[in-house]
């Protein structure tokens, strides 16, 4: 037999969890992000490890051990770092690591619920779990007649909402002759690009994307004028389909007004899908949940637990409130595929939840999770985020040079220099300031634009951030500011 | 922290291991498949581990190996098993477990480049690799203007390639416009029900695909109906845009003349996607090669390294001829991703290859795979599987009462009773024996309906799978194929 044998896995396997272990014990010992160039790392496997080739033989599995120290970990960068604040967390926490494991270790092929049962029964246990602990809503429950399933994705879980959207708007005839060019989706200039590529992917082409305007002195979508829209698309022939509300932007964190959006669209039979990627998990903490105000009132629902809630990439939640929905969509039955549990209706078969066919066993990563470190702990890992975030933005407030992008949001802080010499001076200040932070090596930070300046944003929420890690942030970006305005500002890009 | 330290981690991270270990070693204990009712597993966690709700307080992570052990193993198909027949096989071997632990351990999102160039250039030297090794040709490196990916699946593979045959096909107006109805896409009756669901997902709507008669006598697409069909679509002014050649059809492992199918639609600049999501990893042993003639011709091309190349699911690989026809039909860059690299324009943003924008590294467990078992390795387990199925057909034609259904393909046999009392009464004898096999517990077979008639699939290749775990399947199938010529049939559907 090719593979190792059980006892040669026991054996690699504790030496590999001891890598991890010790990766994860001496992160901060690496820069968060690499200096690398494009090709180095292409270079250095060719003309090392896998030079003349894949290897022919078998070859000693410690050895990977090596050439991941050598050539992989100085080239990539850490999102499991305590000084990673670039983009949104992608929390791969140890617990969920043990859940992959499990489900690495029973290899279930989980698209249907015959090919194995626990794998479908045991998420949407969870799924229900989760929907109660996150407050969105009964309604969202396999038990109160919706349901949720892990997505790969946040993007593919707007995806397959838009799909469930043209179903039910064409009333199946989207199935036989697909888009006829009057569907009409709406989302805002705020709204993350996985929409427009969901509206792309699904052959609507760019043209059937409304941007809403927002509420004046906003990013938020305005329900008037979506209601506007919404009127004057239908006025012209055009079926508007769905509206995408997003709880958290990505740039600022912003919230959508969903209550008020899901009235407009409501009165017309579009479908309502919440992107709450990021910010959605909130919910979990009572004193949080005002940002999910609403959704109990969409049609999709959808938070990653693979951002911010420690749970290993893929592990993006969607729930619909119609549990009929997805498959009306996407079903599509081979013999091959055909059983008699399917075809008794009295189960949930994932596969046609989703593009994929094949499924694995996501479930027990979340479970993993949520038993080792119990609901508790998941809010106190966001909880002591969103304190590091309110604490960092009133030093942010309080520092000359220094101002706030954007109100901040949950536990994220866009910032940007305000040198007093103008929007250009200030945008090459920011940049510079973003540089700086970037080439320390101890943090990473991404940036944004808002109302067309260049801003910091600061993400806080890796497994490992700790209080301490924002302060050293801050005292660099403080320090570096006061560094910039003493010298003449040098425009970098 | 709420997360485990890396020392609870190493301990707990052990104990998983060797759960995995043993549940390896001691697989055949169990049924291949369970008998379990629908809700089942939701009533005993309701009632049992998660009676209340999702845990407030962290509980005991060893907790979790036993109601796995009582809940979930009971009520899991167990598709690493030696017995398992069914479907396609799903290689979980131990050795990705191994690179899926790096993976999780090192949590990189490696959507662009520059969020994690090893992740990215592993990936590349790792797929230019296999594309040698399976000897699909240098067009489909990167190092040769083409490149390869890790996707989630082969229906995904199946969706971006449509999506690039789409944009091609319409210059670039597909993105903005959507589709128009005028698009069509070629099949064959045993193309896998993933390129119907990509047709749909896509906007075209069922009418978009033809479905060409095969080759008299086959079930391979005649390419002489695919150029009769595709000049009839342009005479009526309508728009082909990609024909799918499958290498091993899903129901019975048959192979479509890609060669010849290309010729045809390079005469029109349709766009050839192979799918060879089971068979193409038989590329790698040079004697086996033949399947992938003209493979080299395709604009796309897709094996599953998660179906019989060892690999835990996911990692289907696809490669595209041309590097920058992803990208073209996916790419878009909203403001907080952009990045000196990716403008540069000297790396691969494999985000724009893909749907999905977050992805997991799971070129290392592919890594591990052909590291830790070496292309030998790799090819004495396809090698092992053909050289069952072979022995097995060679049984079969030689047994009363039983027929191979269609020409044996690699690794799968398909067979069905021959009672000599007509169709009807075949079929239920053969409904008969799939059931008898998978009552048995020892093995576990699925079905497939080949000219009409009931079919028993056995598709040999899960990691453990050793000739006599084949003898014994033969056995039981024998005994119980006798004993039914010695009843008489019971229609049992
Ligand atoms: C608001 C929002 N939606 C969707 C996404 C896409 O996430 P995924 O990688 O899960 O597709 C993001 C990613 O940052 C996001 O911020
Ligand atoms: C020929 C063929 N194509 C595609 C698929 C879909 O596989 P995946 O689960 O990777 O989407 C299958 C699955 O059995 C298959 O047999």
């Amino acid at each position: 037999m090719p593979d190792l044998d059980p006892d040669e896995f026991r054996r690699l396997g504790h030496a590999f969890v001891d890598w991890v272990a010790d990766h994860r014990a001496r992160i901060t010992d690496h820069d968060v992000q690499p200096a690398v160039e494009p090709g180095s790392v292409r270079r250095l496997l060719t003309d090392g490890a896998l030079a003349g080739g894949l290897p022919e033989t078998p070859q000693p599995l410690e050895e990977l051990l090596r050439t991941v120290d050598e050539v992989v970990v100085p080239a990539s960068t850490l999102w499991q770092h305590p000084g990673f604040f670039g983009y949104f967390p992608a929390n791969a926490s140890l617990a969920s690591l043990l859940g992959e494991l499990l489900s690495g270790g029973l290899g279930a092929q989980g698209m249907l619920w015959s090919t194995s049962p626990a794998a479908t029964e045991v998420e949407q246990v969870l799924l229900d779990g989760f929907a109660r602990a996150l407050g969105i809503g009964e309604a969202f429950t396999f038990d109160g007649g919706g349901g949720g399933s892990i997505q790969d994705s946040a993007s593919s879980a707007a995806l397959v909402a838009l799909l469930a959207a043209l179903e039910r708007a064409g009333g199946g005839a989207w199935r036989e002759s697909g888009t006829d060019g009057r569907e009409r989706v709406y989302v805002t200039a705020e709204t993350h690009s996985s929409l427009a590529k969901a509206v792309r992917v699904a052959g609507l082409g760019a043209r059937a994307l409304r941007v809403v305007e927002p509420v004046p002195g906003t990013v938020s979508m305005s329900p008037d004028a979506l209601a506007a829209a919404v009127a004057a698309d239908i006025a012209a022939g055009l079926r508007p389909v769905m509206v995408c509300a997003t709880v958290g932007t990505t740039g600022t964190g912003a919230v959508d007004p969903v209550r008020a959006v899901a009235a407009v669209a409501a009165a017309h039979d579009v479908w309502v899908h919440v992107d709450a990627a990021w910010a959605g998990v909130a919910g979990l903490c009572p004193e949080l949940r005002h940002v999910l105000d609403g959704c109990e009132l969409a049609d999709s629902f959808c938070t990653d637990a693979h951002k911010w809630l420690l749970t290993a990439f893929d592990a993006s939640l969607l729930w619909v409130r119609d549990a009929t929905a997805l498959p009306r969509a996407l079903s599509i039955t081979p013999e091959y595929l055909r059983n008699a549990a399917s075809e008794s209706g009295a189960v949930v078969d994932y596969r046609d939840w989703q593009v994929p066919l094949g499924r694995r066993f996501r479930a027990l990563k979340l479970w993993a999770v949520v038993h080792g470190l119990g609901l508790d702990g998941l809010r106190a890992h966001l909880r002591g985020h969103v304190a590091m975030a309110v604490d960092l933005a009133a030093k942010v407030r309080a520092e000359p040079g220094l101002v706030l992008a954007a109100p901040p949001s949950l536990a994220l802080v866009c910032l940007r220099a305000d040198t007093g010499r103008g929007p250009e001076a200030d945008d090459a200040a920011t940049r510079t300031l973003v540089e700086r932070v970037n080439a320390s090596g101890s943090a990473f930070v991404t940036h944004t634009v808002v109302d067309g300046r260049y801003v910091m944003r600061i993400a806080i929420g890796a497994v490992t951030t700790q209080p301490e890690h924002v302060a050293a942030l801050w005292q660099r970006i403080r320090a570096d500011s006061a560094a910039l305005r003493r010298e003449p500002v040098q425009p970098t890009a």
